[in-house]
């Protein structure tokens, strides 16, 4: 049954493409249809035919030229130098002869593209190639240096699933499409462990499938994938909605525990996930509590990584369709839309989202086709869940720097590495070359670096506003030389006992760790210098202890003995560099949702705010409303 | 693992009782613990110490005789007679090789069983064999005979299932019960189909199990089995609240698909459910739209019934303790108690039930040792859903009953065969027998008879007064002379043709088919008959099209023709004779219950009703409550 689906396919292409295809053969890839041709010519000539069939089939159509009509690889790569013109500066050939692409990684990719894809259609032409184009990130990145050997070397397993993956998703409905529910797997009237089961009688989806890392158990840390509709033996995909913790977290346990199939995400987040994920064992190693999965369990969810571009509908089942939006929250945050059955119902789910346009992101995605159902964050969702503007916070903050360099001391920012650090990256650079504060260095630790690094890779994915100042001004604020990486504890130990003042930005956000905590028992007891909070300090945390007005800190010196530290530097919470939409703009978002939603289900929020919301929205907008709790199942259509 | 728990159990009871009791073996079957004795002196002299282990060990215990021990079958017949009096007219005496049981039928059982037990005792002393003390129906009823030969034909197989159950029940939780939760199959927003899936970490119990019997097509007539969290195959138990199709119709079908697991139900539930299941594919058949199983499945679920009586305390899974209370609905409705973990959480769900006193029933129970959360139904749960009383109810249904035999008519009832039928026997008895009516006969037609019969075979299951009339005043109202049982289309006509009055019960209660329908062609063009409505009527049926005054309706004639039949007679409706309790009943349910719960959970009833009644419940009690549709699933714990 299965290979009479590829068959009929098959039959069909093979009917309406000219005689002169040549078509060697037809293979499921995932969700497309890729034809192998014995006639490059027709990859570039035929677009119109190859679009019309693709529409009329409802699948993606790739075409390739068969390996007997390819270049050899010397060949191919000296004519790839003759066609491309230098200023692309490739850094990187490489050929993957299980599907016959070459694979140019270049410092400008668009001169490889060329104009409306000249240049690319003209490597197919002449060598028989196709070109798959990546650029060379313009600050090195060892995640996706890591990430791309990964996929170099796996390219054969890669094929596999794409192929077992495709006869799945094209083997058509087995059941009628009468119902479609969502199981709370983690995550709700709760922040962390984010994960929720879509369930049709086709397939099953979970979407997300986070920690809670500050939990203080495995048990409420992890979501509940002993729930008995939930078996990973049956899980048909996994959607990631971005790359924090709390929603890909778990992903790499799932294959641990034999999960065979594909995550999909978009491709910052596969990065900055991978990213995150490697530090998490890590820092759980460190401190005794090594997870439920190692790096191998990592290594695995990169194979079975799809990546989406946001708008990209894609098949992901015999009866859903997903397409990802921007959510504006980090780099690569979708908002998930997921089409169920012909027509049968639409599930939005938000992921974490703002609702506001920041320097680094566009605001979030408010139209879709359809959306019956919507399932939406409120991690500010109370009353009272008003913030400052973008606006004040930021000059707040440069008020602060301003005060601190001028009187000689160094600012300290404990931050978060993925997100509001980049944020931030682009206020001082932006500020400072304005010359609205001094000219001091501005140091990133680590983890931050990295994190940097993939958004330097992914300019794409950034607002309107930086991908004109990198594109068409050539100026990347994020490779300004007012940054300077620091690595190793010497480095550190200079910058803090040098006299000069200076920027720091370092994890962990909430001093619970890492290096903002060696930074900070340097600097504190100078009055001289100032501690910023950005983000949320949760309860318990050494962040929090602080910011009440603790003046005394007990904390293990360079020797290792407990002393009392003296807080003497100025401490200084700013609000408003939230990712997270704040009440007002979670209100409105639902306000303008186009077409309004039948039905919203709060997810992502202590319990009184997933409520507030909840009940805001049916008060304001007669929508119903759900709050489920953890392990409730909340039937959509 | 398994068998070590049974030789650590038998460790323990050897250890406590004493040497003389001189035990062959112990054994599981289902919750019980079955000690074999060589010494059967023990069983009638170490009550006490047998209850004090049985507590100590917090299992039940049984204590039977060592094969070895056992009188020859013989002269265990001969010793019975010598003990037995007389007057207990015994019908039947059989042994049961593989439990070490005699089965003695008695039409005065009580006289085998003895004061305080005390006949029954020597039978053991004196023979060996357990008695176990079945009564004979004063009506002969078809049903339970079937029922007894079935059970006396596979002693073996049931012995085995209970083995298996014991061991799987008694094995201990694998999982500690952090979450207990509700998925709602069917029967939710609705009526029809009732089933829902109650899952804790280490149990999955399937509370009801019925079909639509007015559904227009399969998807709506059965409950959502697949459902992603139910499986045949990892269910343990399933119970059922009352014999009704629409909470029993289809336990066969999971028989039929390869469950293997027990069904605890009353011993009325039991015998009522294999008279309706059996009815059931008659009338499918018949319809030509044959039911997804067959009578072999019924004969199975009958195998693996297990009978419990009210207040009779059992385990049915590692973490799931039940028991039934009365439900006051049709005799041996219960409401199910189920104390989940050691103390974690209870659940009380109702089933239908009725809380006033009927003729029939007492009302339903309002004591539990703890129920957070009960799912109760909401039929009459509008806020107009209110009705007249039993009392009036009744005079209502004399004066017309009264008025039509004046004038020579004769009155015909459609009726459901199991409650209001029995309800309607126990009125026109007695008032009839106080001169209230005239006295002409009543005729009681097939299925009617049956289901009475089984009433008569169970009359510890009816109201205290029933209960006095029959045992202590010796006068059972069913058995009465004044009713007469009809069984096939020759004695119908007779009763037709006959120029005297008469009464005529029959179903189906709605005119839907069955013999109501017949009377109704033979009755309805003479204005001295009336026809009475005691039931729903449900839209479409022909009972509703002529409750709401249609003059002619367009039937089958005796040759098979389509033909215009006038609707003639008095027709008439009488509100007030339901089995479910009224908007007020439902409402003084909850606010009675002791203790208060805190979650309630509407179910039966349609939309508007369950939605009513929670709102009222939450307003009237600041309970919080909720209002599943089918697949929702609602966590408890
Ligand atoms: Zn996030
Ligand atoms: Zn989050
Ligand atoms: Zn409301
Ligand atoms: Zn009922
Ligand atoms: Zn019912």
């Amino acid at each position: 049954m299965t290979s009479d689906i590829l068959d009929e396919i098959k039959k069909e292409i093979m009917a309406k493409l000219p005689k002169t295809t040549q078509v060697s053969k037809v293979e499921f890839e995932g969700p497309e249809v890729v034809v192998y041709t014995k006639n490059p010519q027709v990859i570039t000539e035929n677009g119109d035919l190859i679009r019309s069939l693709a529409k009329e089939l409802r699948k993606r159509i790739i075409i390739r030229s068969d390996k007997s009509a390819l270049l050899e690889p010397e060949k191919t790569i000296e004519k790839i130098h003759e066609i491309v013109p230098e200023g692309a500066e490739i850094t990187d050939i490489y050929f993957d002869t299980v599907t016959c692409e070459v694979v140019i990684t270049a410092k400008k990719p668009g001169l490889v593209i060329g104009k409306y894809g000249a240049t690319s259609r003209n490597i197919v032409k002449n060598t028989g190639w196709a070109p798959k184009i990546l650029r060379t990130p313009p600050i090195s990145s060892d995640v996706i240096g890591k990430i791309r050997t990964t996929l170099k070397n796996s390219s054969k397993d890669r094929k596999k699933l794409l192929q077992r993956l495709g006869r799945q998703i094209h083997q058509g409905s087995k059941y009628p499409n009468d119902w479609a529910r969502v199981t709370s797997m983690g995550g709700f009237k709760e922040v962390g462990r984010s994960s929720m089961l879509l369930q049709t009688p086709n397939s099953r989806v979970l979407l997300d499938c986070g920690v809670n890392v500050a939990a203080p158990d495995n048990k409420t840390a992890f979501p509940y994938l002993n729930a008995p509709e939930f078996s990973i033996e049956e899980l048909d995909a996994v959607i990631i909605s971005h790359a924090h913790l709390d929603h890909c977290g778990f992903v790499p346990y799932l294959y641990h525990y034999g999960y065979e199939g594909p995550v999909y995400c978009t491709t910052p987040t596969r990065d900055l996930t991978t990213l995150l994920q490697l530090d998490h064992i890590d820092i759980a190693h460190r401190e005794g509590n090594p997870l439920p999965f190692n790096v191998k369990h990592i290594h695995k969810a990169i194979k079975n990584t799809i990546t989406l571009d946001y708008g990209e509908v894609t098949d992901i089942s015999p009866d859903i369709r997903l397409t990802l939006h921007n959510a504006g929250h980090i780099l690569g945050s979708a908002i998930s839309h997921m089409h169920i059955g012909d027509g049968a119902h639409n599930l939005v789910y938000t992921g974490d989202f703002k609702y506001e346009p920041s320097r680094l992101l566009e605001p979030a995605t408010i139209r879709f086709p359809r959306a019956e159902t919507v399932i939406m964050e409120s991690t500010y969702g109370g009353r009272e869940d008003v913030q400052p503007s973008r606006n004040s916070a930021e000059k707040e903050m440069m008020k602060t720097i301003y005060r601190t360099l001028k009187r000689g001391g160094k600012v300290l920012v404990p931050v978060f590495a993925v997100g509001r650090a980049q944020e931030l990256m682009v206020v001082l650079e932006e500020y400072m070359r304005h010359g609205m504060i001094e000219e001091v260095p501005i140091y990133i630790d680590g983890m931050i670096w990295e994190a940097t690094a993939i958004h330097t890779a992914r300019p794409e994915y950034l607002s309107r506003d930086l991908r004109d100042q990198i594109f068409h001004m050539g100026r990347n604020p994020f490779v300004s030389d007012m940054f300077e990486k620091v690595q190793n504890h010497n480095q550190r130990k200079d910058i803090v006992e040098s006299p000069n003042p200076a920027i720091i930005l370092s994890t962990s956000g909430m001093l619970t760790g890492g290096n903002s905590v060696e930074y900070f028992k340097w600097l504190c007891e100078d009055e001289r210098n100032t501690l910023i909070f950005v983000g949320y300090q949760s309860e318990g945390s050494l962040g929090r202890r602080i910011q009440k007005g603790r003046k005394e800190v007990p904390l293990e010196d360079d020797d290792g003995r407990t002393k009392e530290f003296k807080v003497n530097m100025e401490t200084k919470t700013i609000h408003g560099f939230s990712g997270h939409s704040n009440r007002r703009q979670l209100m409105e978002y639902v306000k303008r949702l186009n077409p309004r939603p039948e039905k919203v289900i709060t997810c992502h929020g202590d319990p009184k705010k997933a409520v507030d919301l909840a009940s805001s929205i049916h008060r304001s907008y007669k929508i119903e409303t759900r709050t489920p709790v953890n392990l409730d199942c909340v039937r959509i259509h």
